[in-house]
């Protein structure tokens, strides 16, 4: 069964905003056995609009629109829809009386703007928006399935969740896709491939394998397509198993995990506590953490020390060691991360000090140079790194390096 | 001149990356006079890249591939590419140097996949990629420009600001587009509409208006297109001032700036400091804020406090106004927002603590509960916000409703 998902709006086109929606999609989706062939960002223009859905049902079964819904002029899906379909557009009662009860809500006044959001293209059926003004529509044409919705996330997600893919569910028989992720560190793509290219060259048709790199570490996917067979688990299991074993102590996790929930489980599994100290990256650590559910279990939190008064009033570090050493250096990184064990009480900790860039450097410690120590209560360790000038990268590249350091100081001592 | 982007990779298509270069491309294309007709992502599958190529040279006049350069074997690009000019691929000498010298300062020993990466299309003039070992390609073909660059974001930004860019303005005569953004906040996109209605009915056929509505947020862009008069710029002023003006005190910036961005710029034109207490948003408020160079100007840094003992011992919340109100209270949102200015000593202080949910809410204070504070030393403001039960969203919400809080204590006081 295959799919595509078509996203209209120019705010894609010009790069304002960028479309998390179609991954959000295409990954629930897969995970129901549904292929995403294509995705196509179009801009709000009717010609255009037209000539998407034309080429998209010559490779689709099921199309997915999203955007151009809002009480905007620049909104006109909905109309082209209706074009495309050669049909009117209707008051839908179900859709007024969501908008009706929405505007009530908030003790709004209703504008006929928002009244014309409950017209729908007459051969559609509409799908109920819990979060806002906005149907979704289902179409079923010439075999086809269209399914159009907001292009607002939690709008498109909740529908997707509760309306869409149930109905998928029963209107379809769906093949099975089976993905089993092995997320690897520190070793690149290329020696990955060298290491288990006979492995790669004894999958069957119907398994593929990609290398999907980010920052030092490297996911390796493994994908079965089947149509049920109760085999398909197991033969996905087994190339798993060679792939890790070969690999070895470079692989982290075998689902596909972030780094820090990987640690985050682990540290929960044994009762241990982590804190942070973070400099250059400026919460980003903390934030990474505790964007999980449940994070709180480990992480009792940490501190932005981006001052030195911070650094000293917060984690204790001496102002004779900022004095001699400097605020990115080992001396401090050490006293820091050793003062957030100490202040904090947290069985393991990591900081961070260094110059996220682009300005700020020396000829010493050029922008990029970051110290990093991870810690217990019975050992530190502190790498030093030399990074670019690029900030956003530095405090990503730096974020990583610290869980890399932290799995290891963990898998010394705990594993 | 209309570009066309393609990205090739089957994990964009089963949602396990999200596509961040189209958006990047695309903003650099369009402040260049480019724009972008439509961005496609195909699959790693030869048919599939040849029909994606066909069908973008019939709507665009440059076409900007990225992905599938990698040395595996489900990257197939180059092939593809070959196939489609119906060339050989070659290798190219430049290309391989750089290969060599990559793993030369790595130290690493050449595989045979390595050396391939330096073949390419005997037709390509190759763009060289100081990041990494696969070159990026630039075709002539039938009076179109194809531009193809490797899918890793830092690679393919390198090329396109140092060489990519560079030549298109050498070899063609570009067009003017210019955008305006008005950042506005606090009313939603229709009662914008309504209230502007009759400005943007006044906008001449080359000056377009979008709504681009985020959380609480509500973008205001026009665009104007044009041959290069030089009046271009003062009509889009001129509709510009007018919908600032109509719009009053819900517009926050007249440029496309990020929400903490505006607080930044002005807190540091005025010389004041802030910092930040976060419980519930975990770090993401600093993380926001410390993304932006300079941003220690003006942020001293601040506290993660997600156990009660931090907030205790880092802010000075007390003990009994835990025990009393709980950490999720308008008590200890104050306490915490004044040790943050007391024990940080910052001019203005922001606190966050509430539930970020899904778990840990009770029937008094469901999950998406927030308290917000925001003070300077006269004065502090505290607020209630419920929001869902969705973590990432409440974090997000909580982070733009503190902003939101901060800007208007600081128009009160500072402008």
């Amino acid at each position: 069964m295959l799919a595509e998902i078509i996203t209209i709006g120019d705010e894609i086109l010009i790069g304002q905003i960028v479309d998390t929606n179609s991954a959000w999609m295409a990954r629930k989706l897969n995970s129901e056995g549904i292929r995403v062939k294509q995705i196509s960002s179009v801009s709000d223009d009717r010609q255009h609009i037209l000539n998407a859905l034309a080429e998209a049902k010559e490779r689709a079964d099921i199309i997915f629109i999203t955007g151009g819904l809002g009480p905007t002029k620049d909104d006109i899906t909905k109309q082209t829809l209706a074009e495309y379909f050669n049909v009117k557009l209707v008051l839908n009662n179900d859709a007024l009386n969501n908008v009706l009860s929405i505007f009530k809500r908030y003790n709004r006044p209703l504008l006929e703007v928002n009244r014309k959001q409950a017209e729908v293209p007459e051969n559609c059926e509409i799908i109920l928006n819990n979060n806002g003004t906005a149907p979704g529509m289902w179409f079923n044409a010439d075999g086809k399935i269209y399914v159009s919705m907001p292009g607002v996330p939690f709008e498109m997600m909740y529908m997707m969740e509760e309306a869409v893919i149930p109905k998928l569910k029963q209107v379809l028989k769906l093949p099975v896709i089976i993905h089993k992720t092995i997320l690897t560190v520190g070793e690149g793509e290329s020696f990955l491939a060298e290491k288990i290219a006979d492995i790669e060259n004894d999958l069957p048709d119907n398994i593929k394998l990609a290398y999907l790199p980010k920052m030092g570490q490297v996911r390796l996917r493994l994908s079965a397509y089947g149509n049920g067979e109760t085999s398909l688990n197991d033969d996905l299991e087994a190339f798993a198993a060679r792939i890790v074993d070969r690999v070895g102590t470079n692989v982290v996790a075998q689902e596909d995990t972030p780094l820090e929930k990987v640690i985050l489980n682990h540290m929960a599994d044994k009762g241990l506590t982590l804190s942070a100290a973070e400099s250059c990256t400026g919460g980003y650590i903390s934030h990474l953490i505790t964007q999980h559910a449940g994070s709180s279990q480990v992480f009792l939190g940490g501190a932005v020390t981006y001052s030195n008064d911070l650094k000293e009033n917060i984690l204790g570090v001496k102002n004779e060691t900022l004095y001699q050493f400097g605020a990115v250096s080992q001396e401090t990184a050490t006293e820091m991360v050793e003062g957030a064990l100490r202040q904090f009480g947290s069985d393991y900790a990591v900081a961070i000090t260094g110059i996220a860039g682009p300005g700020g450097g020396t000829e010493d410690k050029p922008a990029g140079t970051v110290w990093i120590a991870v810690a217990n209560t019975n050992k530190t360790v502190t790498k030093k790194f030399t990074f670019s000038n690029k900030r956003a990268q530095n405090i990503e590249r730096s974020a990583i390096a610290a869980f890399f350091m932290l799995i290891t100081l963990l898998k010394e001592t705990e594993m």
